[in-house]
């Protein structure tokens, strides 16, 4: 490399340097310290080698770029403008952080082309970074070299690498040697609290050793450095960590180095000595010609390799296509259908985690795209179905991923593979354990992502194993949360139509909360999928009705044998069965009070009470938890908690005055 | 060691396996495994080296000792029984898993005598325990070897190594040197899903090593080596990780070494064969009188040891004892009630958590039990006052920690301090990050308790970061949470009146969710604790009261706006302020009532509106988010989202027809 051309990047990395330092300084809010430190790094990795085509912005075979430190989103909008994206210009440059601005304070899918993932949370990014490059490895085994064949790159600093998280993802991408995954690290020793020795000392070069990755030591203002580093890394067995050791807001000549620069804007008097220190003269958001046309010709360096890839693509047809564009097959749910007609002819009898295996087993080999798993509970989710083949580091070409006793990293792995698109991914655990995901599901929602978690023993219906294992808030807890979608399905029926939803459902998070215990059939029809509607009217009133009552999953039945009693006794009760509140949030205000009736509503579901006044108001009855849960066999505890036929019949007398 | 000494050892070692297979195929329900397999580990830590007076369960010098495995809850019940614990018989092991027995499915704190901690969900205990030995360091530096002088032994099996907290607590661990934490890998290579090697392959030797651990490899059927490696470990400057080579259900014929024997009765052709193989030949539930006799004597070892410290403690005197049984100094909120009627006085206008941060500027001083923290973000946090000093591995004696990135690891380690006993910890990070502690907070919850999290950011308020950092959902989440109380106070007072519960409601965690932004001084009195009633008439209606604006923390002072504002236009409404639903519910109906009105009541909060139909009906009306926030300045945002007063004005409006 010539000492001209070192001199180039050095002026394109300062281009990135004062459009985050000025960006950020006009909208006094944000993260200068990683965009000035990791711009040497990102200038090579932008300029020589990352495959992107900022004219085709979703170009599937493109390298995926994952800013892990999301904070410092400054730097992946100058490289965006830098690059000639057309989705960003300098006016969005000058809004940075403003109300309906496409430059969010963090980085934020679907709002700016070029972005690949939202970030901002720790340890998010880099570990749905080995979700994309587990699908890309999977896709790659699929379809070939010539199709599917690119790098996943992530920058992050000290805190995703804290976050426990980090290791979840890092030792399992290590086990499958994903090695198309390279990782820079901002190894800059500084922390919002000061410096990183104060509450760490980890070495982690040996550390990721000892999960099975690559790792090279760089000066990351060493432009040498870092294009050797890269490509070393692009020529691994393993997947690559590049620790490069940076000086946090490089550039700025009081604040460089310090915690100072990691958060706040640098003031305009360290902008002013930064010009001078780096030598740039020009006016903020102003570019010198030479400086842009460097970075807009490093943006042009793939278009051959797009048009060659959208040839193969072509005659690749359509299967290829459907699959990298998240179609469904036609008619993919016609087995589906089936299954839930034949159990109702059959009054088929079982846990609802059982129903939603049998429908796996009409789902995997109808849907090319799907990519099932679960963490360490295959077995007990019952996620794991014929047809269904899991991945190993030796061969790709399967479909079920073994993710361990990784919960958190499995949710952000799942967000990955959306991402990337061609694969459509479950996963199970325990619905009490959805907790250790949860982090990952808040950005599934807030990005609008097909993902479907499988959340077996779904109650105190958990048994034996006590409080620990026994969800109470979880559901309510998920409803409280926006764009995701809870099912609590009562029967086979519900169960397959909401796996319907979910996989149809492009943009919104499915749960599946599941019963460990045996249900009923309770569906007589399966034309129609109720479940769609959110709540409906699964056991009519015979009679004028004197009260509703309003049930999710393994209550329904319950509801209907109180039902049936309270009939004898001359009194007329309708059953609303409720999988999902947010689709009947949805629908029009008139169904919902055909549904719910205007005499009084007692609702009933294993779980806390918390947001059902919202159906029942504050003159009806709510039958659930109070508090956690407990040890032994699960019928006793719904005795022990009072969640029983009895318990309804009496809540419907004294709603009645009876 | 003689041979004799060894054929003793696997006797008692027989006794663990034989009640826990015994038991577990009575109860037809439990996990086998790990009970078996690591028996002799358990033998050699408990009659030979564990410091614990079964007489004396809760001696506060004892060692901690804490099963992660917790699934391996037989293995603690046999111990305690064959160790002579007066709260646990043989009755209690033959109802194993039962409805209100002591042996519940996992170990529950508090439910039985001698268990230092509630397990099951995995990693939270190896994470606790590192709570607990840094309060073990921290109270050895305050009162000397003499007072306080312990180790904290863990049992953990591979899946608390790969879940990502026990990443971040083991790195904390080694960065704090904390060299009393001996952990007992039972290295048996089997998980639920299958052998070890299909999901992970870690070394896990190189990783705690580069997190600074003392690692020492052995056989964990081998006496000598047992006994050698814990030998070796006490004196370790480190803490140290013990693998242990393991068969997983040893002495089961056909079924040890398997995934088979993990969670699930043996049956009892397997156990009768069992019994052939190890040459046991007592019915269940009945140990032979020389191998129990050994393990009482066992169990009496530190009798001696016990009266010692007794009379040291003694010694020590009330401030000593007063520490240790967690109990508060006289008077201890003086200064802060002083602080409240002088901010009245000055009509303080800050924001919540810098309000907080003035009541631990007088906590931390009067309370020497106070261990302040902040995952990385004391600055943001506001945790850090004078008065605090920061913990270091070369100096325990101290009250702050540095967590680091690691809000998991903070959450347990908090509960470990908690459960220890002798240190009141709070900590801080941003309110929608409590996501990634949380299942530790429920932990917490469940175990009742005294930990408190300083939650700030906590809500659309906190502007430019946007979605990613913006709580929605979190409020409604916890309030469904039971046995958990969540604090949103208005001003300082209300701050204080919060911080002072949080600190005397021993068996309950606390959550203080605190604003970004400054908030006026609502209050004219403190007099009373208000905040203890959950909710209460800040500013009471002026002539009949025809609406009732329900609001809380920030949302309070847009609300007596609005009042001032309709009183002008001849419409009387009360404002309610409601800093915790869950003390609001404790109240009185009549009580409620009173507060709430009859008239039209009208909720507001920046944030999901899930739940708040439990007050305010199906005819009242919800100002809050109905989706994500948004990146912007944070009064544009109320503006943007509706959150504002004139929305307020015109919800009372449409409420009374007008």
């Amino acid at each position: 490399m010539s000492l001209e051309n070192n001199k180039n990047l050095r002026l394109m990395a300062n281009a990135i340097r004062f459009l985050s330092a000025d960006a950020i300084e006009k909208s006094k809010s944000g993260h200068p310290g990683m965009p000035l430190g990791m711009a040497d790094v990102a200038t090579v990795l932008f300029s020589k080698f990352i495959k992107i085509n900022p004219s085709a912005p979703k170009w599937f075979d493109r390298d995926r770029f994952v800013l892990s430190a999301g904070h410092g989103s400054m730097l992946m909008y100058s490289l965006l403008y830098l690059l000639g994206y057309k989705d960003i210009d300098i006016e969005d440059i000058k809004n940075f952080r403003q109300l309906g601005a496409k430059t969010a304070g963090h980085p934020e899918y679907g709002h700016l082309a070029g972005i690949d993932m939202t970030t901002g949370p720790l340890g998010q990014g880099i570990s749905s970074a080995v979700g994309m490059a587990l699908a890309e490895r999977m896709l790659n085994a699929k379809f070939g070299d010539k199709l599917c064949n690119h790098y996943t790159y992530v920058i992050n600093g000290d805190g995703c690498l804290m976050e426990g998280i980090s290791e979840e993802a890092i030792s399992l991408a290590g086990h499958l040697r994903l090695n198309k995954l390279i990782v820079l690290w901002d190894n800059n020793n500084i922390t919002i609290d000061g410096t990183v020795d104060k509450a760490n000392s980890t070495d982690q070069i040996k550390r990721f050793q000892a999960v099975g990755w690559n790792t090279i030591e760089i000066d990351g203002h060493n432009f040498e450095e870092i294009e050797k580093a890269i490509l070393k890394a692009q020529k691994s067995d393993k997947p690559t960590l590049i620790a490069c050791k940076t000086t946090i807001g490089f550039g700025a000549p009081t604040k460089c180095g310090t915690s100072k620069c990691h958060g706040s804007p640098l003031g305009a008097e360290e902008i002013e000595a930064m010009r001078k220190n780096l030598g740039w003269t020009s006016a903020p958001f102003e570019i010198p010609a030479d400086v842009l046309s460097a970075w807009r010709t490093a943006g042009k360096r793939n278009e051959q390799a797009y048009e060659k890839w959208s040839k193969e693509a072509k005659a690749a047809g359509k299967e290829f296509d459907d699959i990298i564009n998240n179609r469904l097959p036609k008619n993919w749910d016609k087995e589906l259908l089936a299954l839930e007609e034949k159990c109702i002819a059959e009054k088929t009898k079982v846990a609802t985690r059982k129903a939603s295996q049998m429908c796996l087993e009409k789902i995997v080999p109808a849907i090319p795209q799907i990519v099932g798993g679960s963490a360490d509970l295959a077995a007990s989710n019952l996620t794991f179905v014929e047809g269904l083949k899991t991945i190993t580091k030796d061969d790709y070409h399967g479909n079920n991923v073994m993710y361990g006793i990784r919960e958190h990293a499995m949710g952000a792995m799942m967000n990955g593979m959306a991402l990337h698109g061609g694969v459509l991914p479950y996963g199970g655990t325990f619905f009490v354990f959805s907790d250790y995901l949860r982090p990952a599901q808040r950005l599934a929602a807030l990005m609008g992502l097909r993902v479907i978690y499988v959340l077996t023993h779904d109650s105190i219906g958990v048994g034996e194993d006590g409080p620990t294992h026994q969800p109470i808030e979880h559901l309510a807890s998920y409803r409280a949360m926006p764009n995701i979608n809870v099912f609590r399905p009562c029967d086979v029926v519900e169960t397959a139509e909401a796996w319907r939803l979910a996989i149809e459902n492009e943009h919104t998070p499915s749960i599946l909360a599941l019963s460990r215990q045996g249900l009923p059939m309770l569906r007589t029809s399966a034309k129609e999928n109720l479940t769609a509607k959110g709540g409906y009217i699964i056991s009519p009133c015979k009679g004028k009705r004197q009260a509703t009552l309003i049930a999710t999953g393994s209550e329904v039945s319950l509801a209907v044998e109180a039902q049936a009693t309270l009939k004898e006794e001359g009194i007329n009760v309708a059953v609303v069965s409720m999988p999902c509140t947010e689709l009947f949030d949805a629908q029009p205000i008139s169904y919902q009070e055909e549904v719910l009736g205007s005499s009084p509503r007692i609702a009933i579901e294993a779980a806390s009470k918390f947001g059902w006044e919202k159906y029942v108001g504050l003159n009806g009855d709510i039958i659930g938890m109070d508090g956690f849960g407990a040890s032994g066999p699960a019928e006793e505890l719904y005795k022990y908690f009072g969640i029983t036929k009895e318990e309804i019949i009496d809540s419907v007398k004294n709603c009645l005055g009876k």
